[in-house]
Protein backbone atom coordinates (compact mmCIF):
# COMPACT_ATOMS: atom_id res chain seq x y z
CA UNK A 1 0.00 0.00 0.00
CA UNK A 2 1.20 3.65 -0.56
CA UNK A 3 -0.08 6.43 1.48
CA UNK A 4 0.60 9.89 0.28
CA UNK A 5 0.92 12.62 3.15
CA UNK A 6 0.18 10.99 6.09
CA UNK A 7 2.66 12.49 8.71
CA UNK A 8 0.89 10.55 11.18
CA UNK A 9 2.82 7.90 10.07
CA UNK A 10 5.92 9.77 10.76
CA UNK A 11 7.37 9.15 14.27
CA UNK A 12 6.52 5.42 14.39
CA UNK A 13 8.31 2.35 12.56
CA UNK A 14 6.82 1.72 8.61
CA UNK A 15 4.67 -1.60 8.60
CA UNK A 16 6.20 -4.10 5.87
CA UNK A 17 4.49 -3.38 2.47
CA UNK A 18 3.92 0.10 3.31
CA UNK A 19 5.53 3.38 1.49
CA UNK A 20 4.52 6.58 2.62
CA UNK A 21 5.04 9.87 0.48
CA UNK A 22 5.18 12.88 2.17
CA UNK A 23 4.66 16.37 0.62
CA UNK A 24 7.50 19.40 1.38
CA UNK A 25 5.09 21.13 3.27
CA UNK A 26 8.11 22.89 5.22
CA UNK A 27 9.47 24.16 1.88
CA UNK A 28 5.78 24.98 0.75
CA UNK A 29 4.63 26.91 3.77
CA UNK A 30 8.36 28.85 3.60
CA UNK A 31 8.20 29.74 0.39
CA UNK A 32 4.38 30.84 0.45
CA UNK A 33 5.88 32.86 3.30
CA UNK A 34 8.67 34.74 2.04
CA UNK A 35 7.15 35.39 -1.15
CA UNK A 36 4.79 37.86 1.26
CA UNK A 37 7.10 38.88 2.84
CA UNK A 38 8.89 40.28 -0.12
CA UNK A 39 5.57 41.73 -1.10
CA UNK A 40 6.52 44.16 1.92
CA UNK A 41 4.04 42.32 3.93
CA UNK A 42 4.82 42.91 7.58
CA UNK A 43 1.33 41.61 9.20
CA UNK A 44 1.09 38.31 7.68
CA UNK A 45 -1.57 35.87 9.67
CA UNK A 46 -2.07 31.97 9.82
CA UNK A 47 -5.53 30.34 9.43
CA UNK A 48 -3.86 26.70 10.81
CA UNK A 49 -6.11 23.85 10.48
CA UNK A 50 -7.72 22.12 13.61
CA UNK A 51 -5.51 21.33 16.51
CA UNK A 52 -6.07 17.19 15.86
CA UNK A 53 -4.73 17.69 11.99
CA UNK A 54 -1.33 16.38 11.51
CA UNK A 55 0.57 19.18 8.93
CA UNK A 56 -0.62 21.69 10.90
CA UNK A 57 1.91 22.06 13.46
CA UNK A 58 4.84 21.83 10.55
CA UNK A 59 3.08 24.83 8.98
CA UNK A 60 3.24 26.43 12.26
CA UNK A 61 6.42 25.42 12.78
CA UNK A 62 7.86 27.15 9.75
CA UNK A 63 5.72 30.32 10.46
CA UNK A 64 6.98 30.76 13.60
CA UNK A 65 10.97 30.13 12.42
CA UNK A 66 10.77 32.51 9.62
CA UNK A 67 8.79 35.61 11.29
CA UNK A 68 11.73 34.94 14.08
CA UNK A 69 14.34 35.03 11.16
CA UNK A 70 12.92 38.07 9.62
CA UNK A 71 13.02 39.52 13.11
CA UNK A 72 8.98 40.09 12.65
CA UNK A 73 7.29 40.77 15.85
CA UNK A 74 4.00 40.54 14.39
CA UNK A 75 2.36 37.09 14.76
CA UNK A 76 -1.28 35.96 14.89
CA UNK A 77 -2.03 32.30 14.37
CA UNK A 78 -6.10 31.50 14.46
CA UNK A 79 -7.34 27.72 14.63
CA UNK A 80 -9.72 26.57 12.08
CA UNK A 81 -12.04 24.52 14.00
CA UNK A 82 -13.90 21.98 11.92
CA UNK A 83 -11.83 19.84 9.19
CA UNK A 84 -14.71 18.65 7.71
CA UNK A 85 -15.89 21.95 6.88
CA UNK A 86 -13.42 23.79 5.63
CA UNK A 87 -14.84 26.68 4.10
CA UNK A 88 -16.90 27.61 7.13
CA UNK A 89 -14.01 27.26 9.25
CA UNK A 90 -12.15 29.55 7.35
CA UNK A 91 -14.66 32.08 7.19
CA UNK A 92 -14.98 31.78 11.09
CA UNK A 93 -11.78 31.71 11.53
CA UNK A 94 -11.59 35.21 9.43
CA UNK A 95 -13.97 36.73 10.87
CA UNK A 96 -13.16 36.40 14.24
CA UNK A 97 -9.28 37.49 13.41
CA UNK A 98 -10.52 40.75 11.85
CA UNK A 99 -13.10 41.59 14.38
CA UNK A 100 -10.29 41.14 17.58
CA UNK A 101 -7.32 43.17 15.60
CA UNK A 102 -9.38 46.25 13.93
CA UNK A 103 -7.41 48.84 12.67
CA UNK A 104 -4.73 45.97 13.85
CA UNK A 105 -5.53 43.43 11.15
CA UNK A 106 -3.04 41.45 9.12
CA UNK A 107 -2.35 42.46 5.12
CA UNK A 108 -1.66 39.22 4.44
CA UNK A 109 -3.41 35.82 5.51
CA UNK A 110 -1.53 31.98 4.43
CA UNK A 111 -4.41 29.40 4.92
CA UNK A 112 -3.43 26.10 5.49
CA UNK A 113 -5.49 25.08 2.86
CA UNK A 114 -7.98 26.39 -0.09
CA UNK A 115 -10.54 25.74 1.74
CA UNK A 116 -10.06 27.68 4.48
CA UNK A 117 -9.04 30.75 2.08
CA UNK A 118 -12.01 30.30 0.46
CA UNK A 119 -13.79 30.60 3.52
CA UNK A 120 -11.32 33.79 4.59
CA UNK A 121 -11.70 35.33 0.84
CA UNK A 122 -15.27 35.62 1.88
CA UNK A 123 -15.12 36.49 5.31
CA UNK A 124 -12.82 39.52 3.98
CA UNK A 125 -15.37 40.77 1.24
CA UNK A 126 -18.08 40.73 4.17
CA UNK A 127 -16.05 42.83 6.57
CA UNK A 128 -16.07 45.91 3.18
CA UNK A 129 -12.33 44.91 2.75
CA UNK A 130 -11.01 43.78 -0.51
CA UNK A 131 -8.51 40.92 -1.56
CA UNK A 132 -5.81 41.61 -2.41
CA UNK A 133 -5.97 45.24 -2.25
CA UNK A 134 -6.55 45.48 1.73
CA UNK A 135 -5.15 41.62 2.34
CA UNK A 136 -3.76 39.44 0.46
CA UNK A 137 -4.58 35.41 0.93
CA UNK A 138 -2.90 32.66 -0.12
CA UNK A 139 -3.97 28.97 -0.13
CA UNK A 140 -2.48 25.32 0.05
CA UNK A 141 -2.94 22.50 -1.95
CA UNK A 142 -4.06 24.27 -5.26
CA UNK A 143 -7.46 22.91 -5.02
CA UNK A 144 -8.90 22.55 -8.58
CA UNK A 145 -11.83 25.83 -7.60
CA UNK A 146 -8.16 27.99 -6.66
CA UNK A 147 -8.46 28.58 -10.71
CA UNK A 148 -12.04 29.82 -10.93
CA UNK A 149 -12.68 32.14 -7.84
CA UNK A 150 -12.63 36.24 -7.62
CA UNK A 151 -10.37 36.50 -7.33
CA UNK A 152 -8.64 33.59 -8.44
CA UNK A 153 -6.50 32.11 -5.55
CA UNK A 154 -2.94 32.01 -5.03
CA UNK A 155 -1.65 28.46 -3.69
CA UNK A 156 0.63 26.09 -3.32
CA UNK A 157 0.74 23.03 -5.73
CA UNK A 158 1.65 19.62 -4.78
CA UNK A 159 2.48 18.54 -8.09
CA UNK A 160 0.19 16.11 -8.77
CA UNK A 161 2.01 14.24 -11.94
CA UNK A 162 4.82 14.10 -9.77
CA UNK A 163 2.83 12.38 -6.78
CA UNK A 164 1.63 9.53 -8.72
CA UNK A 165 4.55 9.05 -10.98
CA UNK A 166 6.33 8.24 -7.39
CA UNK A 167 3.33 6.71 -6.00
CA UNK A 168 2.96 4.20 -8.70
CA UNK A 169 6.83 3.26 -8.92
CA UNK A 170 6.76 2.63 -4.98
CA UNK A 171 3.70 0.64 -5.27
CA UNK A 172 5.35 -1.76 -7.88
CA UNK A 173 8.25 -1.56 -6.13
CA UNK A 174 6.51 -3.01 -2.93
CA UNK A 175 4.89 -5.47 -5.08
CA UNK A 176 8.35 -6.75 -6.57
CA UNK A 177 9.74 -7.06 -3.34
CA UNK A 178 7.12 -7.51 -0.72
CA UNK A 179 8.63 -5.68 1.92
CA UNK A 180 8.87 -2.02 3.03
CA UNK A 181 10.56 0.71 0.80
CA UNK A 182 12.92 2.70 1.61
CA UNK A 183 12.95 6.45 2.52
CA UNK A 184 11.27 8.38 -0.36
CA UNK A 185 12.15 11.71 -1.52
CA UNK A 186 10.05 14.53 -0.21
CA UNK A 187 7.95 15.41 -2.97
CA UNK A 188 8.09 19.40 -4.31
CA UNK A 189 6.24 22.06 -4.49
CA UNK A 190 5.38 25.11 -6.53
CA UNK A 191 4.12 29.17 -5.24
CA UNK A 192 1.14 29.55 -8.09
CA UNK A 193 0.89 33.29 -8.15
CA UNK A 194 -2.77 34.01 -9.17
CA UNK A 195 -4.82 36.76 -8.20
CA UNK A 196 -5.42 36.98 -4.51
CA UNK A 197 -2.55 38.03 -3.58
CA UNK A 198 0.04 41.62 -4.27
CA UNK A 199 1.96 44.03 -2.77
CA UNK A 200 1.15 45.38 0.56
CA UNK A 201 -1.63 48.44 0.64
CA UNK A 202 0.78 51.57 2.14
CA UNK A 203 1.27 51.26 6.13
CA UNK A 204 -1.95 52.41 7.62
CA UNK A 205 0.12 53.83 10.70
CA UNK B 1 -30.22 -0.36 -0.83
CA UNK B 2 -31.28 2.89 -1.21
CA UNK B 3 -30.33 5.01 -3.90
CA UNK B 4 -30.32 8.92 -3.80
CA UNK B 5 -31.33 10.26 -7.42
CA UNK B 6 -30.48 7.41 -10.03
CA UNK B 7 -32.91 8.56 -12.77
CA UNK B 8 -30.95 6.14 -14.74
CA UNK B 9 -33.45 3.51 -13.24
CA UNK B 10 -36.43 5.85 -13.88
CA UNK B 11 -37.19 3.53 -17.12
CA UNK B 12 -36.33 -0.40 -15.49
CA UNK B 13 -37.97 -2.34 -13.00
CA UNK B 14 -36.94 -2.52 -9.85
CA UNK B 15 -34.78 -5.67 -8.51
CA UNK B 16 -35.71 -6.74 -5.28
CA UNK B 17 -34.39 -5.12 -2.26
CA UNK B 18 -33.70 -1.44 -3.78
CA UNK B 19 -35.04 1.76 -3.40
CA UNK B 20 -34.95 4.83 -5.20
CA UNK B 21 -35.20 8.39 -4.22
CA UNK B 22 -35.65 10.52 -6.78
CA UNK B 23 -35.40 14.62 -6.28
CA UNK B 24 -37.76 16.46 -7.67
CA UNK B 25 -35.26 18.38 -10.48
CA UNK B 26 -38.26 19.65 -13.11
CA UNK B 27 -40.09 21.32 -10.29
CA UNK B 28 -37.09 22.89 -8.84
CA UNK B 29 -35.75 23.77 -12.64
CA UNK B 30 -39.36 25.71 -13.36
CA UNK B 31 -38.97 27.23 -10.12
CA UNK B 32 -35.64 28.61 -11.52
CA UNK B 33 -36.50 29.51 -14.98
CA UNK B 34 -39.83 31.38 -13.23
CA UNK B 35 -37.92 33.22 -11.16
CA UNK B 36 -35.53 34.52 -13.46
CA UNK B 37 -38.53 35.53 -16.22
CA UNK B 38 -40.06 37.29 -12.99
CA UNK B 39 -36.80 39.24 -13.04
CA UNK B 40 -37.75 40.39 -16.62
CA UNK B 41 -35.05 37.92 -17.90
CA UNK B 42 -36.26 37.34 -21.97
CA UNK B 43 -32.94 35.79 -22.41
CA UNK B 44 -32.06 32.69 -20.38
CA UNK B 45 -29.55 30.08 -21.61
CA UNK B 46 -28.90 26.68 -20.00
CA UNK B 47 -25.65 25.14 -19.74
CA UNK B 48 -26.42 21.59 -19.73
CA UNK B 49 -24.71 18.46 -18.30
CA UNK B 50 -23.02 16.36 -21.11
CA UNK B 51 -24.95 14.35 -23.58
CA UNK B 52 -24.42 11.20 -21.05
CA UNK B 53 -26.12 12.43 -17.81
CA UNK B 54 -29.66 10.98 -16.59
CA UNK B 55 -31.07 14.24 -15.21
CA UNK B 56 -29.73 16.89 -17.70
CA UNK B 57 -32.56 15.72 -20.21
CA UNK B 58 -34.87 16.39 -17.79
CA UNK B 59 -33.52 19.97 -16.95
CA UNK B 60 -33.74 20.41 -20.73
CA UNK B 61 -37.56 19.48 -21.18
CA UNK B 62 -38.50 21.87 -18.63
CA UNK B 63 -36.51 24.49 -19.99
CA UNK B 64 -38.13 23.92 -23.42
CA UNK B 65 -41.30 23.56 -21.76
CA UNK B 66 -41.40 26.77 -20.12
CA UNK B 67 -39.98 29.00 -22.88
CA UNK B 68 -42.59 27.42 -25.11
CA UNK B 69 -45.90 28.38 -22.41
CA UNK B 70 -44.50 31.83 -22.37
CA UNK B 71 -43.83 31.92 -25.96
CA UNK B 72 -40.04 33.07 -25.67
CA UNK B 73 -38.17 32.38 -28.62
CA UNK B 74 -34.72 33.23 -27.29
CA UNK B 75 -33.73 29.46 -26.53
CA UNK B 76 -29.77 28.94 -26.31
CA UNK B 77 -28.89 25.27 -24.83
CA UNK B 78 -24.65 24.50 -24.40
CA UNK B 79 -23.56 21.26 -23.37
CA UNK B 80 -20.70 20.91 -20.92
CA UNK B 81 -18.39 18.65 -21.84
CA UNK B 82 -17.17 16.20 -18.76
CA UNK B 83 -18.78 15.49 -15.84
CA UNK B 84 -16.13 15.11 -14.36
CA UNK B 85 -14.41 18.77 -14.35
CA UNK B 86 -17.76 20.86 -13.87
CA UNK B 87 -15.42 23.89 -13.33
CA UNK B 88 -13.73 23.86 -16.26
CA UNK B 89 -16.62 22.82 -18.61
CA UNK B 90 -18.94 25.39 -17.27
CA UNK B 91 -16.21 27.64 -17.85
CA UNK B 92 -15.37 26.83 -21.36
CA UNK B 93 -19.24 25.96 -22.45
CA UNK B 94 -19.71 30.15 -21.28
CA UNK B 95 -16.96 31.15 -23.17
CA UNK B 96 -17.93 29.48 -25.80
CA UNK B 97 -21.65 30.79 -25.88
CA UNK B 98 -20.42 34.55 -24.99
CA UNK B 99 -18.66 34.11 -27.82
CA UNK B 100 -21.18 32.75 -30.55
CA UNK B 101 -23.49 34.81 -29.64
CA UNK B 102 -21.75 38.31 -28.96
CA UNK B 103 -24.50 40.95 -28.35
CA UNK B 104 -27.25 38.86 -28.48
CA UNK B 105 -25.76 37.08 -25.40
CA UNK B 106 -28.21 36.08 -22.67
CA UNK B 107 -28.87 37.91 -19.58
CA UNK B 108 -29.37 35.16 -17.45
CA UNK B 109 -27.61 31.93 -17.26
CA UNK B 110 -28.88 28.39 -15.91
CA UNK B 111 -26.61 25.81 -14.95
CA UNK B 112 -27.30 22.11 -14.31
CA UNK B 113 -25.08 22.29 -11.02
CA UNK B 114 -23.25 24.61 -9.27
CA UNK B 115 -19.83 23.23 -10.33
CA UNK B 116 -20.58 24.53 -13.87
CA UNK B 117 -22.32 27.69 -12.56
CA UNK B 118 -18.89 28.92 -10.84
CA UNK B 119 -17.07 27.95 -13.93
CA UNK B 120 -19.61 30.34 -16.17
CA UNK B 121 -19.27 33.10 -13.24
CA UNK B 122 -15.11 32.92 -13.99
CA UNK B 123 -16.09 33.40 -17.47
CA UNK B 124 -18.34 36.15 -17.43
CA UNK B 125 -15.99 37.89 -15.12
CA UNK B 126 -13.07 37.22 -17.74
CA UNK B 127 -15.26 38.46 -20.81
CA UNK B 128 -15.40 41.90 -18.98
CA UNK B 129 -19.13 41.41 -17.77
CA UNK B 130 -20.47 41.34 -14.02
CA UNK B 131 -22.89 38.98 -12.01
CA UNK B 132 -25.48 39.91 -11.87
CA UNK B 133 -25.51 43.29 -13.46
CA UNK B 134 -25.27 41.73 -17.01
CA UNK B 135 -25.68 38.32 -16.47
CA UNK B 136 -27.70 36.17 -14.05
CA UNK B 137 -26.08 32.93 -13.09
CA UNK B 138 -28.49 30.02 -11.44
CA UNK B 139 -26.87 26.71 -10.20
CA UNK B 140 -28.37 23.79 -9.05
CA UNK B 141 -27.97 21.42 -6.61
CA UNK B 142 -26.74 24.51 -3.65
CA UNK B 143 -23.27 22.89 -2.97
CA UNK B 144 -21.60 24.25 0.10
CA UNK B 145 -19.11 26.72 -1.64
CA UNK B 146 -22.37 28.24 -3.15
CA UNK B 147 -22.34 30.77 -0.10
CA UNK B 148 -18.92 31.34 -0.50
CA UNK B 149 -18.54 32.12 -4.01
CA UNK B 150 -18.50 35.95 -5.07
CA UNK B 151 -20.94 36.98 -5.98
CA UNK B 152 -22.84 34.14 -3.71
CA UNK B 153 -24.44 31.81 -5.98
CA UNK B 154 -27.89 31.80 -6.28
CA UNK B 155 -28.88 27.71 -6.45
CA UNK B 156 -31.37 25.30 -6.57
CA UNK B 157 -31.61 23.23 -3.16
CA UNK B 158 -32.39 19.73 -2.68
CA UNK B 159 -33.48 19.58 0.97
CA UNK B 160 -30.84 17.39 1.98
CA UNK B 161 -32.53 16.60 5.64
CA UNK B 162 -35.58 15.11 4.30
CA UNK B 163 -33.16 13.61 1.29
CA UNK B 164 -31.70 11.80 4.93
CA UNK B 165 -34.59 11.37 6.42
CA UNK B 166 -36.67 9.58 3.38
CA UNK B 167 -33.90 7.28 2.71
CA UNK B 168 -33.38 6.29 6.25
CA UNK B 169 -37.61 5.37 6.72
CA UNK B 170 -36.40 3.26 2.75
CA UNK B 171 -34.12 1.37 4.28
CA UNK B 172 -35.25 0.54 7.15
CA UNK B 173 -38.14 -0.64 5.23
CA UNK B 174 -36.26 -2.51 3.02
CA UNK B 175 -34.36 -4.05 5.93
CA UNK B 176 -37.32 -5.23 7.55
CA UNK B 177 -39.79 -6.73 4.95
CA UNK B 178 -36.61 -7.68 2.77
CA UNK B 179 -38.33 -6.38 -1.02
CA UNK B 180 -38.88 -3.81 -2.90
CA UNK B 181 -40.08 -0.50 -1.09
CA UNK B 182 -43.43 0.88 -3.22
CA UNK B 183 -43.01 4.10 -5.04
CA UNK B 184 -41.66 6.85 -2.90
CA UNK B 185 -42.73 10.18 -2.91
CA UNK B 186 -40.54 13.10 -5.17
CA UNK B 187 -37.95 15.11 -2.67
CA UNK B 188 -39.00 18.83 -2.95
CA UNK B 189 -36.61 21.39 -3.93
CA UNK B 190 -36.00 24.68 -2.28
CA UNK B 191 -35.04 28.12 -4.73
CA UNK B 192 -32.19 29.72 -2.66
CA UNK B 193 -31.61 33.48 -4.51
CA UNK B 194 -27.87 34.66 -3.02
CA UNK B 195 -26.59 37.17 -4.91
CA UNK B 196 -25.52 35.82 -8.20
CA UNK B 197 -28.87 36.50 -10.10
CA UNK B 198 -31.36 39.92 -9.71
CA UNK B 199 -33.40 42.02 -12.55
CA UNK B 200 -32.21 41.96 -15.95
CA UNK B 201 -30.42 44.64 -17.55
CA UNK B 202 -32.24 47.18 -19.52
CA UNK B 203 -32.31 46.07 -22.99
CA UNK B 204 -29.70 46.44 -24.79
CA UNK B 205 -31.78 46.41 -28.05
Amino acid sequence: MVIVRSELWRDYPLPAGLAILNVDVAKGTRNALEYLLEQQHTRVALIDGPAASSSQSEQRQVYEQVLQERSLDYHYVIEAHDSRHDLESGYRACRKLLGALGPERPTAILALNDGLAIGAMRAIADSDLSVPGDISVMGFEDWEIAEFTEPRLSSVSVARAEVATVAMRALISLLQKERTVGALPLLPTKLIIRDSSGTAPRSRD
